[in-house]
């Protein structure tokens, strides 16, 4: 599946660990995807940020009432999507739904629902969302006081994929591509896109 | 100091606390500012989240070899000081060197030796940085096992200010004013600005 062309003709290029920080560095919002047996799911998250640089770790909030911590709890592992601005509406429809309501259903889940289509992911048994920019293989680290407290979860990163289109060598690169640019929620279906990239 | 003019004549309007999360939501890059006795500091840090809504908290990460993490552990808060576009070569040169080593010269913390304005808090004692556009006053919750385990601080927001040009109601409004939009660290120096807003 990886460094070949997927299913829709974009190439997913492998991201060096140490530098998988940069794919969520900027802030951007993202997707948690998750799966355990036969049961999968995908929500929205805003409140997520880098921990640390190598092995590269992650921290990110999962609302104790969430389908997808269910099946974090299950699976011990997740996938951080990074949707672009073509999918905003996807993030929108993704976050604003259960996983759990549709459980029972013909279509049981979001991705049946939504007609995403996914990947294999290399190191955990999440799906990864096609039309993201760039994806992040998670390992929870297991620290259940603050769970139980905070809804706070950590995370070590085992492998990072990226669209070559806009991040490659270590960098994002996102000129000739508005659409495949990051976002940022701010509340109520309000978001920023990336803007200009410049040098300080 | 607030609800009037400050020495730069910018307007600081308080921010409703159950909206202080929208400060921080779209991932900008932050300067942590900090005082205790008449030690004060300030560092950058991309690595912050919001943790909670009412009362809101935040999770940010700061090194356990930082002068800022001495301040912090004397007093017990720390202010975010959200920086914009115009400050950006600022807010490199603040990240890129240590306040400790500035102990003992004429100019002994950065805010004079960067000559970095700045304007009292309303509940905790760090500085806030003028030419920033939002600042939010924090008391660490404390949670010594992730500080130690993983330079991972929680802590509550007391107050929020916005420089009223680009954030009131509860709401961003950056038309018009691209010198004040907030940037989001990627590294080495390279920024993206907060881009284009839409809704989904």
């Amino acid at each position: 599946m990886f460094g070949a062309i997927s299913a829709d003709k974009v190439m997913k290029i492998s991201v060096e660990i140490s530098k998988a920080y940069r794919l969520l560095n900027h802030g951007p919002t993202v997707l948690v995807s998750t799966a355990h047996h036969n049961q999968r799911n995908v929500m929205a998250a805003a409140w997520n940020m880098p921990l640390d640089f190598d092995p590269p770790k992650v921290a990110i909030v999962i609302d104790k009432n969430t389908y997808t911590r269910e099946l974090i709890e299950s699976s011990g592992s997740f996938a951080i999507n990074v949707p672009c601005r073509a999918q905003a509406e996807m993030v929108v429809k993704v976050g604003s739904s259960s996983g759990r309501e549709l459980l029972g259903k013909a279509e049981d889940n979001k991705f049946a629902a939504f007609d995403l289509p996914t990947f294999t992911a290399s190191k955990i048994a999440a799906p990864l969302l096609e039309g993201c920019v760039a994806w992040l293989e998670c390992k929870v680290v297991p620290e259940p006081h603050i769970r139980d407290a905070y809804d706070l979860y950590l995370a070590e990163v085992v492998a990072a994929w990226t669209d070559e289109r806009v991040f490659s060598d270590g960098h994002w690169h996102f000129e000739g591509h508005d659409e495949l640019r990051t976002i940022h929620h701010i509340a109520g279906g309000n978001f920023f896109t990336t803007g200009e990239a410049f040098k300080a």
